[in-house]
């Protein structure tokens, strides 16, 4: 199969000539009526004016009596006049003013005599002390033009103007097809080439967000007849379409074919990445949007070029996009193709906002959800340096990322939890962690880049763990190390251990597939120091050069199968029922910079460190011994 | 009746004290389990580990064949190695890796030959071109810790994670009690005395749009018994209870004496305004807020210290409030009492943001709608001066702020239409206007705080509407005369004109209670005008200090038979179905400081004034003439 891209449209020129394309078609709003105390949120399909006044009659503001003002007219301190009863009526705060009376005179100025009469020591001027009819609103007048959102204030101006029903804009209705041999419901147990339908969930989020309404359509297998009577059924009954492919390449081809045939396509293939393969079509009036099936590539391309459609569609201006200036922690290169949307990872460290590069693979869900922010690469530019000063959209608060403990090192799963954990006992708190190991945390604290890092590097020649490493690496101080956990580093092997293993040499042995860590982290550098104690080549090791970030990626490859030992924390292997090795018990510990001390965030990590639920919490997961966690361990 | 408040809190005390209050009555979140396709945007309540891998099996990341890597390795351009059909399977991306094979070699890389074989110039490396399982999500990984939001990418994590369902927090139910024997539910022909009920629809938008839902109780009569009964079912069925005072004074003791009886009351009185005789109570866990009657003041109170309570239970983060530096356009006093919270009208004027404060009778919702924004002007500060720059915070999103045309000066219901129709054209374009009269739109233009002006003045001697005045006020230039509308004024009488007014003269007969505008407007100079020519003493007019700030006002007065006659435009006394008796065509036009000529908003206003929509309009209203409106009027 192939599919070649009809155009590279630059996605500023894609946006601009879709609106004006569907415009021809008719594509445009539809209104509908309901009421007002629903509409909470909604955007006026027309002006609305008010049927009655607020206050619809003239009501007293004040405690006190209501009086003709005339009758009043001549009193003053030194000749006082007195009305009779037949002349005032008592009257409380809200109260109509009765026939004949025009002023009302506070309790305050009255002197009540003991035939019921009462005195007044100054005249009264017409209207005095009354709430006009239509002080807040009058009928007729309009209380909100076209267009415009309804507050809760404006509902009650709507009320106080006898305005119950009112015509808004409708809901769009987004309808979104997924499509596939291979896609299916989501489920706790897939067989081996399931893919899991989530994009629909994603999107249907996304466009509810918008203020859209979204309805999924059951997943359509890859045959054209059957995507095209989805389509045709989607356009009929719904305000704009998505069409979303599976993840295998090809799959466009039935899309823009479809599309074609129902209607017609204004473009296939827009100068972005992710999101290149996108198809802006329609049927009749109606957007159909073909959409990669790639998450990221999906959500871009819904984010991009949909939601500007549905704010089209509900009159609405685009909300402001916020950008921050902030310094990039590793290389960025771009296409000159295209323009790229990069996701980062933010946090201020030492009053700095630092952006990480996320994964770019387009299938992983888990970097979207990460991400603070995108940057944003013109197709002129192929990218930036290290430490370059980049502009950044933001999709965090920035509020948030100034709370946001910025942890770059080692892996370890205690983190997660003590993420879990601040942020329970302060939830103004968050914690961001990337996993580059030992020897990359260090690295990241001595650039600035971190708030903390974990690390458990052992100095072959002392036994010690990480100090030597602190003197090497902070010869003039400027970082405190903080005693974390020791943990129990072994062999993960399958349940059972049907190959075998009983030492760190076995790996080498014919039929094992090892999986490795990455280059710089402990864990490596413990396998490397192991093999050279040993006496191992590396190349005598089947899979030595095959590389996972974390503990638990590097169990979960032996768990399926695919690898059968690896390196690894006792807690990983009990999280997946793997046998274990023990190899030694080595010191995991945060590093953290002096600047970063007085924090809040890092004030609540030592906190969280030192408490009795963080010591529970790690023992409970197996393969840990805590002691004196939180404390500085003083390097002399 | 009478009450006392026992307490003058300051608000932030009162807030602090209020949550920790409630902390010991044991006030808290509660959990519920939801399917994951319905949680976006609400809050887990607990830490979600994936359950699945993802990808759950080892995939082909190419379009290729998969191979064992050890069948490759030798390979090389000089000596390529043949595979026979036995060692290779053909793979498309996202294919699982079959048994025995661990890498992919893409589909460029190979050659076959006419047996079925391929050959390969290169070794492959083991698991090259595999998308490893969990290279996206580890089963067992944490994928969101507690008392987080739920994004949309975070929903398919979790559903590719093998996550269908989670715990999030419970929306807390708040239950809203109106009271007052005068309150009835929303109509269109309230009777004379009847309070619409319209402050439940308001607090119950606001909660939900902080993540609550509400409940709204029927309307409950001043008694004691019945108001008991309705807080002890609130508070057993929701999670929160405001209990909403009527209108009139005295009502408040009700509220606390209830509170106190069923459970505690921490304040009653705040040192805010609005929003003084707020109530912070509970009955059991469940906080019972009595909140004052008056719209305004009840917003407040439900903003200021409910929204905390609903934050608390949600564990989220209060929104950061946006404060923006602006000028004041008219002075403002306040008590050294309480903090006060004053709601302003703003926009960009001249690239400098104005701030007006509006109306605060805490009875005028509308006044709330129009809000741009708060002042809030501390226990310590009297007030400020006009011409100061004062902090404020924003309610209207700054970008609005700056596409928003800012009209001060003389009423004319056509400026609402304008909005309306500017908007309609331009949905990034708004309007604010304010109503001070002709000569308060001259003085607002000078002092650079508005874009635009509607005047109609009379030159007595000259005879000709407002150039005089712009020679005067703008001796050096400086403003534009936009031609706008001619139109009819008058004076309104009831229908059928009962007390036979057929002249200016008659509004001094016996029994004719007039109804006036306010100084400084076009409207009130033209009847000044009229009594001097006429030789009447404004004295011996009935009425003649009684003011409104609109014709339609003037015309509701009118209508309601709150008074006989006033003078103005033939359009609200049509609105109103009032008899007319016509004195002037005036020339009704709009100033324009050069200043802001080229702004967007000033070239929106020219192109709806001149389009035949707006002539269409105004013409249906009746009263107008309309000929070059758009116009400059050259002043010679």
């Amino acid at each position: 199969m192939s599919f070649e891209y009809l155009t590279n449209v630059p996605l500023y020129k894609a946006k601009e000539d879709y609106i004006e394309f569907l415009t021809k078609k008719g594509f445009t709003h539809e209104a509908e009526t309901i009421p007002v105390f629903e509409a909470a949120g909604r955007i006026t399909a027309e002006a609305i004016y008010a049927h009655i006044c607020a206050p619809h009659y003239a009501a007293s503001a004040m405690d006190g009596v209501a009086v003709n003002a005339k009758d009043t007219f001549g009193a003053t301190e030194t000749t006082p006049k007195v009305l009779p009863q037949d002349k005032y009526i008592v009257v409380d705060t809200g109260d109509p003013i009765p026939d004949g009376c025009d002023a009302v005179i506070m309790v305050e100025d009255i002197v009540k005599t003991e035939d019921g009469c009462i005195t007044i020591h100054e005249s009264a001027s017409p209207w005095q002390h009354i709430r006009q009819i239509g002080e807040d609103i009058c009928a007729g007048e309009m209380i909100l033009p076209s267009f415009m959102p309804v507050s809760p204030s404006a509902i009650g101006a709507m009320i106080a103007g006898g305005v119950l029903e009112i015509s808004v804009i409708r809901k769009p209705v987004v309808g979104i097809i997924p499509t596939g041999d291979e896609i299916i419901p989501p489920c706790t147990d897939p067989k081996e080439g399931d893919i899991l339908e989530f994009n629909a969930s994603i999107f249907s989020s996304m466009v509810k967000n918008w203020g859209a309404d979204a309805k999924i359509y059951p997943i359509v297998p890859d045959k054209f007849d059957e995507i095209r009577d989805m389509v045709k059924k989607a356009s009929e009954e719904c305000d704009m379409v998505i069409l979303n492919a599976g993840s295998s390449a090809g799959r466009e081809d039935y899309s823009v074919s479809v599309i074609r045939q129902l209607g017609e396509v204004l473009y296939h293939g827009i100068a972005m990445k992710p999101g290149k393969p996108a198809i802006l079509g329609c049927v009749g009036s109606v957007p159909v949007l073909g959409v990669p099936g790639y998450p990221v590539s999906g959500i871009i391309v819904v984010e991009e070029l949909l939601k500007p459609i549905i704010e089209k569609w509900l009159k609405v201006s685009a909300d402001e996009r916020i950008y921050e200036k902030a310094t990039l922690t590793r290389p960025v290169v771009s296409g000159l193709k295209y323009e790229e949307f990069v996701r980062v990872r933010m946090g201020y460290v030492g009053g700095k906002l630092m952006a990480s590069p996320l994964s770019r693979g387009s299938g992983v869900v888990s970097s979207f959800m990460k991400a603070d922010g995108i940057l944003e690469i013109s197709q002129e530019t192929e990218g930036y340096e290290a430490g370059k000063e980049v502009t950044v959209r933001l999709l965090s608060k920035k509020e948030k990322l100034e709370n946001t403990l910025v942890v770059i090192g080692s892996h370890d799963p205690l983190l997660d939890e003590l993420a879990d954990m601040m942020h329970i006992d302060n939830n103004d708190i968050y914690m961001s962690s990337s996993h580059v190991g030992s020897m990359g945390g260090i690295m990241a604290i001595r650039r600035g880049e971190a708030h903390a890092a974990g690390c458990h590097l052992l100095d072959t020649v002392t036994g010690e763990y990480n100090i030597s490493f602190m003197k090497k690496y902070f010869p003039a101080g400027g970082a405190k190390l903080i005693r974390c956990v020791g943990r129990q580093q072994g062999l993960m092997v399958a349940k059972d251990n049907p190959l075998g293993i009983t030492k760190f040499a076995d790996i080498k042995n014919e039929g094992v597939r090892y999986v490795n860590r990455q280059k710089g982290s402990g864990t490596r550098i413990l396998a490397d120091y192991l093999c050279e104690k040993e006496g191992i080549e590396q190349s005598e090791i089947y899979g030595y050069d095959r590389e996972e970030l974390t503990h638990t990626s590097v169990a979960a490859q032996i768990a399926s199968g695919s690898a059968d030992a690896g390196m690894g924390i006792y807690s990983a292997a009990k999280l997946y029922d793997l046998d274990f090795i023990p190899i030694c018990i080595e010191e995991y510990d945060l590093i953290i910079p002096d600047h970063a001390w007085d924090s809040p965030m890092v004030k609540q990590l030592i906190e969280t460190l030192k408490s009795d639920t963080f010591k529970e919490k790690i023992l409970s997961m197996g393969g840990y011994t805590i002691e004196n966690a939180g404390e500085e361990i003083i390097i002399k």
